[in-house]
């Protein structure tokens, strides 16, 4: 044969990647990037104590990790004050997208999420054959109000929501999402993504009880705890959601020193608050860049600054490929109108001010090709 | 609302867990196992250099990992003479597995396997909908003849193979699996599951072109490079095939640490050597203790062996159970008649001394309940 039989669904799908890797380019480039500014890494990195944990597990890693993540999720529940039965450990948030959108979405089921929101999640819902409806950003800001309109009017059975946000780093008083749920349909259900939450004030997390079954909120330790390559998140949801995951997960898929890693890291909240700290100084620090070059940050509860460049996507495109033929890795938001904007990952000093160096170039050379 | 709106198919699907992990089971008995023996892991572990690269890669886990596996994919392209388009790592074999039914398996799809092969396999089968059909092992043997026989007769998408075979320890030789080539539908993709081929007699891993797209192959750094925590697994197949998986699989779900770990293990063929040899060992000390015990050890091509206990599956589960009490973690097949054996995997003498003091007493107190 040619070709095996593919089903229908899969014979639709287009060979996408959510993301091109910063790796890719520099192959492409021939040459390292100077600064890793584009992916909300955390470059600030995890615990001193959660590398120990990997590199002592890595000696072990012989073994299959607990397909239960029982420690892990019995020190998140502590950590939560809930039950682990509210708790799934995923590989990434990504991993878990995937997952919860298999459970909830057949081919033709409607899904929405803001114009421009998180793509791998998008990447996850026309995977299962899911049909998404977007609504715009207000004021660079997800539209609870229109979310949750739109779901009601196109039937959804998911809605999606990350606060705070990514791309812009806008976020809501986790008290108006609460309120907002009076407005969510009976039938559908909110993702609430919080992967950035814990560098956000204090209030942004969705204050509910973990047994509400009208959403589920995912966490991660790829942003604040600084352990991207890892590949640990964690849903939070009703005991019968929670254990409707077990039905379609790859039981045996987390990597072990990964689990040792996370839960070292989580039990470090000294070095979460010391990174929280590194982060609100760099916050301000790119606030700065973007001020003596005459553009304008966006206010940011995440790890990450969107930097309004005071144009349309096209210049914003223009001073993106120029700092990344400077050396500088960093990613734009894709839809309008948040694609006026570069984003900006925080970090510590040398790389911003790498980033600080190759911006005035960047921008005289993406306003002269204009 | 008190549930999402699940598909059909998620509320059709069982709760069910492949396997249990001996975590479970330490934690069920307040205490650990003396010896690891279950799970087919290679307690003899991985290369100190792969140890060292995941260590090292440990401190900058901050990063995500290159989602087109790059240096990896170069490197396994070199070492099987083939092309990195041929080639496709995953999150284990268990990953890819998944990601492969995916994409032929829509609900009613027919698949066949050996009744007792691999549970993962028919795990994803069942989560995607499709329906299994089995065909018993002949002399403890996956039955080529009967598996593509099956396969025509019911249609099939898709056959699962596995050589050596998991749980027996069976092999057949490679030149054969191709000469059975020519009896599998033409419309029918062949899955060769060769996880435990390197621990297998030469002649043992099917000749086959790359390129050749009437067959699917996957390997993994679990078993003979004994990294089973860190998942790392990859398929070889045709490139079309190979770009497939780009539609559905989780771009950023590789760890970092285990991409670097298994780069490494790969460059120390000595130590696979090495490994290889400590397994030839282990597998003659089972067969003696087997021996010893008056049972009858099966021939293995694996970093395990099947013990015959001479009756049926009770007693061997009451031998599995008085070994587990003793502190032994072991399994055993889960069909007729393979059932009539325990399963041991190989390991330093330690370990398996801790078996051979154990496996007396079980057999005292086996014989004692019935």
């Amino acid at each position: 044969m040619t070709d095996p039989r593919y089903t229908p669904l899969a014979l639709s799908l287009p060979a996408t990647v959510p993301f091109v890797g910063p790796e890719t380019q520099e192959r492409a480039r021939g040459t390292a990037f100077t600064a890793r500014l584009g992916a909300n890494e955390n470059i600030f990195g995890p615990s001193p104590r959660a590398i120990e944990a990997m590199q002592t597990a890595s000696a072990d890693i012989w073994m299959y990790g607990d397909p239960e993540n029982h420690e892990l999720r019995q020190a998140l529940a502590a950590h939560h004050d809930l039950s682990p039965d509210n708790i799934m450990v995923g590989e990434g948030i990504d991993g878990l997208l995937g997952y919860l959108v298999r459970l909830l979405i057949s081919p033709g089921d409607t899904v929405v999420t803001s114009l421009g929101a998180y793509p791998t999640f998008n990447y996850h819902v026309s995977g299962y054959g899911g049909v998404l409806h977007t609504v715009p950003y207000k004021d660079d800001h997800e539209d609870l109000t229109s979310l949750f309109a739109k779901a009601g009017e196109v039937g959804a059975k998911l809605v999606y929501l990350a606060n705070p946000d990514n791309p812009m780093g806008s976020w809501h008083r986790g008290a108006d999402i609460v309120a907002a749920l009076d407005h969510l349909p009976s039938d559908c259900l909110l993702l609430l993504d919080e992967a950035y939450v814990e560098c956000a004030p204090k209030g942004t997390a969705a204050p509910v009880d973990a047994n509400d079954t009208r959403l589920i909120r995912m966490r991660t330790f790829s942003k604040a705890y600084g352990m991207a390559g890892a590949r640990v998140g964690y849903a939070l949801a009703a005991p019968d959601l929670i254990a409707a995951f077990n039905k379609v997960r790859n039981h045996f898929g987390m990597n072990r020193a990964a689990q040792a890693g996370a839960l070292a890291a989580l039990q470090d909240q000294d070095w979460l608050a010391h990174v929280l700290a590194e982060i609100t100084t760099a916050r301000r620090r790119i606030g700065e860049i973007a001020d003596q070059n005459g553009l304008k940050a966006q206010p940011s509860a995440t790890n990450f600054v969107a930097i309004d460049c005071g144009q349309d996507s096209i210049f914003a495109k223009r001073v993106l490929d120029a700092l990344i033929d400077l050396g500088i890795f960093v990613r734009m938001p894709f839809a309008a109108p948040q694609n006026r904007c570069i984003r900006i990952s925080c970090g510590p000093s040398k790389d911003l001010e790498a980033f600080a160096s190759a911006l005035p170039q960047a921008l005289i050379s993406a306003r002269k090709t204009q």
